[in-house]
């Protein structure tokens, strides 16, 4: 066995992504240069928007490269450093490969605070997880007081935090998943007014039911027909925060339903689609705010641990069968 | 022959409303109380988003109700008064009954100033029109220099405005319409930059040329197969004001196309629906604004004017077939 490893896109998934889309390649550990750091993987997040970049489709980031390296959200721990700027042992996060080690830049990593919370939430609530549905909502969906928040995807990473959030401003959050499990989960451990299972065969009456007095912001993951559902109970002046479109990810071409301009024109809605990067500059104030919240009991966060770099392919594709609640992560190794 | 017609809604049109969902009736004139003019029809407007009022969906209006009168934008002539806010001849616009004499408060009107412009661009240019080009574009569009503004229905009333608007922010316009006369129109008598017709074969390819640069701006009078034509090409951070969804408005089911969520998501986009009422509190900004381009000649306008109270109904329907070019207004009576 060799020092490091790697993960690579072998094929362009067609369709619903395969393990035969990916393969594990042994390489080299990485040498570190002046100015640099060599950081060993801890946590590695694996999210429903890397299927968008494995497609040559554009999107809202460059496609990954075929037969190259993979890359996510990471937390690790400094093995080695040549540079003042890290030291060996502190915990940090960034954008890097799906490998065990990576050589790094100061610049190309946060230091995370161990105290604040355990390290694994800065690749959640603390992290693009926490941040996609803390701007998202408040900045485009600007739930106020008495007012019903929808949030599809509810039992997962982003979705849970929404609905709490909502539940923080005073706003009714009404979740929708796709199990009874999770919705039982939305409304006992995490305070969701309502919750709505789309599997139902009364799934539409059951959401109109839980929000009598229509939607005011829908915080939409999903997209496809649990949208057009929610779309239907609009209020005048709604706002729908575009964060994802998990049923659209997996079609192989344009997916067909009713048109909806004529819903947002009757009701003067406003529907934007964002990435999480469009709100860096305001990235500190975020995790400030998620953390008082986390420290005053007010949010919760669910986190579903795979074990082992090995078995990170499978942890992504989980994504996708509607199984996992909560942040989705692979441990790929403890900090010293 | 009595004092005064007016035309009721017989029944409520099924899909393309027709003749003889509409009727004219003989009444009585109205007898003004102390407080009170009586004004005396001089233009009557007619828009199509009267046709969404004309079913009891739901809407941003009220419907209007079977065997009563219609209502839309007037410009009369107060013939008789018993307040002292209006004067005989006083020229006044408002929201009023389709009838040739109505008793109104001085609440219902506003004074039209003869000297700025030919009273009938008080429902045009200076009306309800251009305002709704004026805040749709410059509020929700938001066109900077050097951006593509793209939009449909563009030989409309609202649409002709539009991209002049464009053009005198420094954008480049280019409008869609549905037939070769408007295209030029638009090009050689608006100052275009650029305009093209829905109708032919090869739309999506002279859309697509039109628009090298992609789309920043499209501002939706029409909705259907031309919007998801446009949608193809905006580029990232573009703004959709939704005015209108004309394509829409006569159809008996909902219509179905390719779901927009997924080019909002990839594009950042934001997409809003308005109504120009939403801007009462600035309508005034924005006639004086208008009305200076119009002096300096940066602005025209188009009216299609039919001659005679009896033809309303007539300019109304006309309104579907995407004949007219520009404000489409009925000449009820001179003023005196």
């Amino acid at each position: 066995m060799s020092d490091n490893q790697q993960i690579h896109l072998t094929r362009r998934p067609q369709g619903m992504p395969q393990a035969g889309d990916f393969s594990f390649v042994e390489a080299q550990m990485p040498e570190i240069g002046e100015g640099q750091a060599l950081v060993r993987t801890l946590y590695l997040s694996v999210d429903p928007y890397l299927r968008g970049r494995m497609s040559d489709k554009k999107s809202y980031v460059a496609p990954f490269e075929v037969g190259k390296m993979l890359s996510g959200g990471i937390v690790g721990q400094v093995e080695e450093s040549r540079t003042p700027s890290l030291a060996r042992g502190d915990i940090v996060t960034g954008h890097l490969g799906w490998q065990r080690y990576a050589a790094v830049t100061p610049g190309q990593v946060t230091k995370v605070d161990p105290t604040l919370a355990p390290i694994s939430t800065a690749l959640g609530v603390l992290g693009m997880t926490g941040l996609t549905a803390y701007f998202g909502l408040l900045d485009i969906g600007r739930p106020k007081e008495g007012e019903t928040v929808v949030v599809s995807g509810a039992a997962g990473a982003v979705g849970m935090i929404v609905g709490q959030i909502a539940r923080i401003k005073g706003a009714r959050a009404v979740g929708i998943a796709g199990s009874a499990e999770k919705t039982e989960y939305l409304i006992r451990e995490l305070g969701f007014d309502a919750a709505v299972n789309y599997k139902n065969d009364n799934f539409r009456e059951e959401l109109e039911k839980a929000c009598p007095q229509g939607v005011d912001v829908y915080f939409d993951n999903v997209g496809g027909e649990v949208s057009d559902a929610v779309l239907a109970h609009l209020n005048k002046g709604a706002r729908i925060p575009l964060c994802g479109q998990i049923s659209m990810y997996n079609l192989e071409k344009p997916d067909i339903g009713p048109r909806i301009q004529p819903q947002l024109l009757i009701n003067s809605a406003l529907m934007k689609g964002f990435i999480v990067g469009e709100y860096a500059a305001r990235f500190g104030d975020g995790v400030r705010e998620l953390a008082g919240w986390l420290k005053e009991d007010k949010l919760k966060y669910a986190e579903n641990i795979v074990d082992g770099f090995e078995n990170t392919i499978e942890a992504f594709l989980g994504l996708f069968s509607g199984e996992n609640v909560g942040k989705q992560l692979v441990k790929v190794a403890e900090p010293r």
